[in-house]
């Protein structure tokens, strides 16, 4: 069955025109004007923008976390995340030491199978870089379709790494085509500042944010890209928050060196005063790194449209206020770190960018889309609108408007980080790999039907 | 009549893949797998690339200078940029003080009419900001088609503006949405460095470089950015030369400015070194700004890379050996500014950027054809493959390699500052608007098949 | 007849130590512990620090200025500035194009003559660099003692120099080994600014700030520092007031450049709310440049501290805000620009800087003193208290307090910009060249007594 | 019995002037013109400078190092000291885990007592920061006259300590008033540089500064600069050599921050080079950080010129060649560490500094000596020339000049890094607190002579 779509503005990272769209099987096999229409299901989407499926670089799914277990797992999740317009999810699997990576991906495999509605790849967590972990990585790499590797520089004596555990990855990600991916915070300035804020009594939400100051991660992201150029590597600093950060990788770009950089809607639309509501609700607006000063914004948006940052990732990792976020009560360390976001990555970064002036719609596909894409090997398949790659595709209205509410959101959390706010452009239909996942603003997706995806290795986008 | 290019891997500023480009008219029509090809001439690109046409925003055609003129003029000028590959260039038109715009833009229109073998458009040069001037670019901008202004900071007493005509520039530019572009070298000490050399009788073409120094181009280029950012305004440096300005640029661009800039060829390949050859032999290397110490040069690919830097025009500003450069045998300052550039341009980025690991072919693209497009109001007629826009494309072979000279060269010159230089790949095919302007290396074009490009106004790209 | 100081601190821009300092004639003869008291007037300093007496770098005495003249002559002055610890001034002279360098400086040594108080020397404003002018610019470094050289980047058509002016007194400069001084705004922006504002009817005095705004003062910084290191010159930029033109000056340092910067008190304690105030009263508050937003002054006392700015000038530049600072009413523009500073230069340093612990002791002399006379030929004449310096001193008292008003102060001017405001520290006694001018909180100097400095030419610090 | 200095130049941090120099006891009592010569001994300066003697805040004497010790002790290396000017310096005492500040400090101050011919101080080293640890530092702060605290990020598995170790040493130093001096190198990459190297059989001794890159220097200083803001404390980077970490010290001094840096003669004058020679030659040039590329020295010198470093260290650690040096044929990672620096740094500095005109004749004196007395608590007792400071003062001649060579030194090692070098200047007598120590260029003090320096908590300088 073929599909035609009409009427509508096809964007992609560097393109923009009116064309047709001819879909047949998952691919798109053409694109044109007045195309052949016979056996097509002929959609209209005149007035609409046809935009390449959003890519969300950055999630975590089902995933256990201080004792407790993210409130969206794979279904909820990659549901969530198709009516958000997302059409591929590149989760976070974890691992720990004195286990196989082998034994970590098939935990996750067992996750996401038969739950996902849409495609989904894995980035592989590295904490310890043994000569049995080194050797198994060739593999993952090669065979597994795991071509990034995430480290961690905070969150000490759980998922923190030291600098010659970095080090060793970086080198064997050069070997291999992996792209390191790096949560840049200094762990142990963090836990010094935590351990000593709790010491005096200071408990509520907001202690979150301010002891993880940016020079905390200014600091984490310089010597990160320090050891990428030692290592003739590449490098991927997972949100950005604030303009120390943003200050570091300008400056190793200004090199030429391999270094990018993700930022989150959060960063971009919210402050720290969000941590210093009463009643624990600023509980709600715990991210690592946190929220930070009001200012950071504004450098986050340019740093996105001069191309120092190259993504945008929801790092969704939701947590029920009731029964979860509520753990950190009397004491800010056990609140569940992160958020709901993969529903509205999209929708946000349209009407906070593109509608306000601060993005061409070239930047917010390449952003929103084509640049996860490239930098993590889905490229071409995913990430545009050409011959040959799959139909992974959004209409969307420009014209429309909605406002996000938990009411109405499809993710399986109780609360919504931007209750009552107004975006511009609706999300009317999404589809993955030509089936429609979303149609006319109804799931008509299923479980199971994502596929894993098998990222080939890094290659400069 | 249909043509149907088959075989080939297409190539924009995003995309990498293998499809048929349908032609009709002078339009793509249609993108895909096993197109219908009934009426069409079928074109065979099977193992090359299929480039959108080159687009060179920065070409000096049939221009006096200092009482000679360019060797190239609008007809031997673009038979060669199409020889070269691209598709469309931009020339400068000159204007004088106490004349009408309108007159001089006649004038520029005379020389192309009739000559042009490819589309072209012109850039206007603002030599003075009275209210009359002023007043006249409103039309100039959306009347003529001619979004994009040039003003001087250099040539003393010939072509140079004072800040006050470069402001007042910025600030209607930002009214009428014309982008502004600036020779940022400055004028007032290169002029007190020139004479002061000549007194010192050091005449040889080496002092052309020497008198303008590195410093002279970064401030300049700070001062123009300065400027710009008071106006809210957006500038375009051209011709980048070295890390002075580099630095510049990508201040301004961290900070959110509507900053961008350009480099050439001979500032990627060349160095000062060439200036210092015996008998007169420099002379072919004058360029303003000039040739740079060596290190400047991955400086600049590092910036291409990062995306400080945009663009890669020629400066095609072709003088002869003979007759023309010899005009400054004994005074350095009497050397015609410029050389023979806009044959080579698109080969020498893909063999020095590409072949040799520094740009991707996204890269590529995206500086010698697509943001040309984008920053001066062309795009999507031109600077892309994407239905509904010119089918101004290249065919080229990258397993074949080609050797620069003077010989096969087709400028009307009689050096070229290349000679002997083994380049990777060839240009095979050149279509402008559906048109053979090449056909397996053999022009089969004419002078007066190019038009007159009006472009919109600025957007950011 | 000798004075032998008892019991004080000795304070240098490196030494912080008890001591008796031993005065004979008009030099300090000896500094030792329990000194022969034999013939000399003991004076007892117990519980004060003895500091180098002040040296103001930037003062306009009985200048004209758009049509008016400054409210304080040498006499009125000088006096003021004795009352506040400073024992040397540089004025201004300024010159006018067409007329001799000699001429203008036998004007201002009339100004100066029978009336100063305390010891003066002049810097030379260049309004042009003809062959003449710089001629006679030698007789002026090396017979007049004037070793340092003013040009003005902004005042258009009033002050201004192009840049060929700037480069060749740059040239020049570091021929004879003359300190060139900047006043760093851009005019020709501000010229276009302020005339917007007005045919905008924006007239108030805070239109004086936001058409003069920080970008244009770091954009002219970045051009004389540019052309001084290209003229392997030296460079002192008055009146630094923003974090833009301290990143330049902090780049060319970094550099190894020999650019120096100045501020005021005004830019350190004082922000452009000031301008902002009912009843024209903003105009009291008027300088060029303009006071700026509240974060720039900790950039700035920073700068101090770590060394990026060196001196800290009054800036004196007086005007009644009664029938003068009024002509301005209805018209910014026709404000005259600057205020009463050179009284409360001292003890506002002092207050601000030592007091809240931004700067040391050692800083405090050597920004409000020390760097100053080397910087500009005085040292160690002036500047420090070793032996056989002049005996230029300043009792000051650290443990009481003062309140600045215009009730109290010795300004010949009918406002001050601090009024009500308290600092700690107290004056006490001030000697120049061995002799009481202020005794016990007393004027006892007479006018006539100080004498014209004759500086040497520039020596790095 | 007094002695008086007549006819030399007294030079100081910021004053040079002619005068006389009495010292009573211990002390400079007085200086004048012309002072009592009764009971005094006098001293001929004519032609000579004074200097106050100099410190060295950087040296390892009779220190264990990789199996082998230091091949001069305290009294062969203060002897040293003392023929090249140095009247002061501060060894440091190195402590392991588990074991007692306190008895750390006996062993050192065993080590010096009874052999020490000037006065020195100690440095502790911080290896952990247990309770116990933190504890016992208020009192080496207090009690020990200890007032300056080094770790180090290199040497991994021997003396580097990880983050939360300087974190903690940070905020307790803070709270103490200490100065945190740092070895700035990441020890985890020099760690795998170096086995990896030795794996392929690079064994000489070019590798070791092969494995020990420059960006890992500027890594781990812009790391200990980001932990001393979050902490509020103060910093001072040993041994700084190259300009990735001078842009970090610049970037944090240019905020206000409280860093400080050192470097070395061997950095300003020697390069990477001289790793380079035949015959395990290049192993006298073993120093960690290595020897950089040359263009790096220019970037110091303009460092210490513009105030970013503060101080010229030895890093005296010495080894003999034969029997020492050798330990590491065949592995360049058992060359013992550093090298014979004590007795040359005064003249080098002079010579390379002043003589060539990189500093002035008050900058010399401030990095060779005050402002290491400023920052480690001696002043003004050590580092000036002033009444009551104590006596320690270098007459040197600049008209003379010397060679450096092995065969002259008074090191007790058998080689010298600067053999046959000139350099202009020499010192001629220099006294400790009164005494002689060199008379008239022979050794004329007595070890045992030289007392502990109780330093005082820090202060900004």
């Amino acid at each position: 069955m073929k599909k035609l779509i009409r009427g509508g503005t096809i964007v992609t990272a560097s393109d923009c025109y009116v064309g047709e769209v001819l879909i047949e099987g998952e691919k798109v096999a053409a694109i044109g004007e007045q195309l052949d229409e016979e056996h097509a299901e002929i959609i209209d989407a005149s007035g609409c923008y046809i935009f390449p499926g959003g890519i969300d670089p950055h999630t975590h799914l089902d995933m256990p976390f201080g004792g407790t277990v993210t409130a969206d797992d794979f279904e909820t999740g990659t549901r969530a995340a198709a009516f958000g317009g997302t059409t591929s999810i590149i989760d976070f699997c974890l691992t720990t030491k004195g286990n196989t990576l082998a034994s970590a991906i098939q935990t996750w495999h067992k996750k996401a199978k038969g739950k996902a509605c849409i495609d989904y790849g894995f980035h592989l967590m590295v904490s310890e870089a043994s000569d049995e972990v080194l050797q198994e990585l060739g593999a993952v790499v090669e065979k597994e379709g795991i071509s990034s590797l995430k480290v961690f520089l905070a969150y000490k004596n759980v998922l923190q790494v030291d600098d010659e555990t970095l080090f060793k990855t970086l080198v064997k990600a050069e070997q291999l085509g992996a792209l390191v991916q790096v949560h840049a915070e200094n762990g142990d300035v963090i836990d010094y500042l935590t351990k000593k804020a709790l010491a005096e009594g200071k408990s509520e939400p907001i202690y979150h944010a301010l002891t993880r100051p940016p020079e905390a991660e200014g600091e984490a992201t310089g010597r990160a890209i320090a050891l990428t150029a030692l290592a003739n590597a590449q490098l991927y600093v997972v949100h950005v928050s604030c303009a120390e950060a943003v200050k570091r990788i300008a400056e190793a770009r200004e090199k030429g060196w391999k270094i990018y950089g993700e930022t989150c809607p959060q960063y971009l639309v919210l402050d720290i005063s969000s941590l210093d509501q009463p009643n624990f609700e600023g509980a709600k607006y715990v991210w690592s790194p946190p929220l930070r000063e009001k200012w950071h914004q504004e450098v986050l948006w340019s740093a996105l449209r001069s191309g120092i940052l190259q993504t945008v990732g929801s790092d969704q990792c939701s947590f029920n206020f009731n029964g979860q976020k509520e753990l950190g009560r009397g004491d800010f360390t056990k609140i569940p770190n992160g958020g709901p976001m993969i529903e509205d990555r999209f929708s946000l970064l349209y009407s906070e960018g593109v509608a306000k002036g601060r993005l061409s719609l070239n930047q917010f596909v390449d952003v929103i889309s084509t640049k996860a894409a490239k930098l993590f090997g889905l490229f071409p398949k995913k990430g545009t609108i050409v011959v040959g790659s799959d139909a992974d595709l959004v209409i969307f209205n420009p014209h429309a408007k909605r406002t996000i509410s938990k009411k109405s959101h499809h993710m399986n959390v109780d609360y919504n980080a931007f209750e009552g706010m107004e975006v511009k452009g609706d999300i009317i239909s999404v589809l993955s790999r030509g089936k429609y996942v979303i149609k006319e603003k109804e799931f008509v997706g299923q479980a199971g039907a994502g596929q894993f995806l098998k990222r080939r290795a890094f290659r400069q986008p």
